[in-house]
């Protein structure tokens, strides 16, 4: 059987695993805490940090193939691993482009992907320089996760907010959708994409409220979505799970926000409302396996379950009965024992045919279930 | 975090387990064997015998609910946690009646649960006592499973393949179809079933060849197949789920076969193409949630990957990579190192609408994929 390594034990690790007990394969991870949501979920526990060259090196040395389930990995560990014969997924070198946004906006630009116009700042005062971008969006290079890293900047008011560290500066788009869109790309080269989902995001945490699926897009933006996606990941060069976030602007016109080359939480819903779950098409990319089935099975909506303002402690999960008696619910909780304000500790998706019952069996998840200390 | 504890650590275990990864639940497995397909899905492995009296009651006393994925359990230890305020699920007393064929037989017959009438023999000596009830079929007492422990008698002259130990020898049925139904009770009593399925035995090794659901059955049957599910849970008076195998005769009668009180084989189905699978119903049973939905998505049909005869060893899965460009098909590795004749290795469930895709993709899967050494 062949050897998968995980470097990051979080919920993706978690679900990846979940998907993993169905083929011939033995599992492990790295992870620096024990109590990680993956962390008994796999064949091989590593303690270790993955940010860590020599901890990387060993834990990669060990297995025939790894991937990643965050970004912030010891790059320079995967290349020797590369060099020493391993199978690295995606590259080595996508990941270096897009785990540093400045890296990640270079590579759009290079390649002619649509992307909001921005200019790359090195300290705070850099941003004085800039005012004509204004109203814009501050991204700092490195380090970013969750909607950490990422700062509306509306007036020179707001720059002792931004990032004194190389980050972007992105001028604003007059957003209409955020949309988000899965590749899967196989060892070969063999590309499939999931149908958009459309994201609704909350003002406040800047994390997404509930997405659903499919998103309520013109044909042509599905069209122009699909393209942009194709060429992205033609030109990352890499096999691997792809999720492109795309901003669509009120002219119909299509930008690349930012793309995450794993697993990610826009594909959740995957797991009950597609054919090939976005876990199980990563798992077949890996086991240079044919791809899997994108389509959907159902329309569905997805809500996170995050940590309530003003909890912090052992996790409790309020009215989780009353979700659990809807038709067609699914609750996937992450196994996190403390929850804290704006923590992902679970999400819940939710299956129906048409966006006025998705949205009110979203709102009412999202209104009923509360994760509180 | 409720502690769950599952006594036995196969395949069905190991699937438990991964629906267990949504809920908060903390879980433990009681195995003998370190390398059992549960082993490394648990976050807490106990290396012990379930038929020993003292390693069920230490196991158990660590978790708040117990449950089982095998009979063949020690009861005594059980009944001796339920008397120090455990929930155990099923209850003692039903694993008892059923664990042993001769009093599963003698509850039906209490109960007035149509069933084969029968006689129940002590030795080899008592069939000749039987020759009226020939064609019949030989069951023994304790220790059957997966198609041991039941023998076709057709003459006399089968006798000596018969079994000398208490055994039920049960008159043939003049079987039109065999069915499945599940049914799930939750703690409060409560009460669904899942559309029947319909199954299609291999008479070589008297497993299951595959199985379709929806079962073509006429609606009087599925009214009295329904109707004779519900009184036998009702007469359990037990929590859990149970896989009840049913016999419909040539006059449209419908005869209670065998119950399981655990998930089973006729329920693997239920993973990709139900609301609610029957281990993510027997989790909410088990933690005091409210019952899942137990209907279709979609028809479907569930192969067996049974170990091929003549291969023993290091399993390999021979036509893989064909089965899985299937679309709409679903592969179940069970992550057992060695394969062997006749060995449940792992499972295929396919979507599909009509009887006759559904059986064209069964018959493709069962030719395509076999499990060799």
């Amino acid at each position: 059987m062949k050897k998968l390594g995980i470097l990051g034990g979080g919920q993706l690790g978690r679900m990846l695993l979940q998907a993993a007990a169905n083929y011939p394969v033995v599992t492990f991870v790295l992870e620096n805490d024990p109590d990680c949501p993956a962390a008994k979920l796999c064949q091989h526990f590593t303690l270790g940090d993955f940010r860590n060259y020599d901890d990387v090196l060993a834990f990669g040395r060990q297995v025939d193939i790894l991937t990643i389930e965050i970004e912030a990995i010891n790059v320079d560990a995967l290349e020797t691993l590369v060099a020493e014969g391993k199978t690295v997924i995606p590259s080595p070198a996508v990941l270096r482009t897009i785990k540093n946004k400045v890296t990640q906006k270079a590579f759009y630009a290079q390649h002619a992907i649509p992307t909001p116009s921005f200019v790359v700042t090195e300290t705070l005062q850099d941003l004085h320089q800039h005012t004509d971008k204004l109203p814009a969006v501050h991204k700092v290079g490195e380090g970013g996760y969750d909607g950490k890293g990422v700062q509306m900047l509306h007036s020179a008011d707001d720059f002792p907010k931004g990032f004194d560290a190389p980050s972007v500066l992105e001028q604003k788009v007059d957003i209409a959708t955020e949309i988000a869109v899965l590749a899967a790309v196989d060892q070969a080269g063999k590309v499939v994409l999931y149908p958009p989902v459309e994201m609704v995001f909350d003002p406040v945490l800047n994390l997404l409220d509930y997405q659903l699926c499919p998103a309520q897009i013109d044909k042509t933006v599905l069209w122009k979505a699909e393209a942009i996606v194709m060429r992205l990941v033609k030109a990352f060069g890499s096999a691997g799970l792809f999720a492109v976030e795309l901003l669509v602007d009120k002219q119909g016109e299509v930008w690349v926000n930012e793309t995450a080359p794993r697993v990610h939480n826009s594909g959740h819903h995957s797991i009950e409302a597609h054919y090939s779950s976005q876990y199980d098409m990563l798992l077949r990319v890996l086991l240079n396996y044919p791809l899997g089935n994108p389509d959907a099975l159902s329309g569905s909506a997805l809500v996170n379950l995050i940590g309530e303002p003003g909890y912090s402690g052992p996790a409790r999960y309020e009215g989780l009965e009353e979700i659990l008696k809807m038709p067609g619910a699914y609750v996937h909780i992450y196994g996190k024992a403390q929850t804290k304000p704006g923590r992902k500790m679970g999400h819940v998706t939710v299956l129906g045919t048409d966006r006025i019952d998705l949205t009110r069996k979203a709102r009412l998840i999202k209104e009923g279930l509360k994760v509180k200390a």
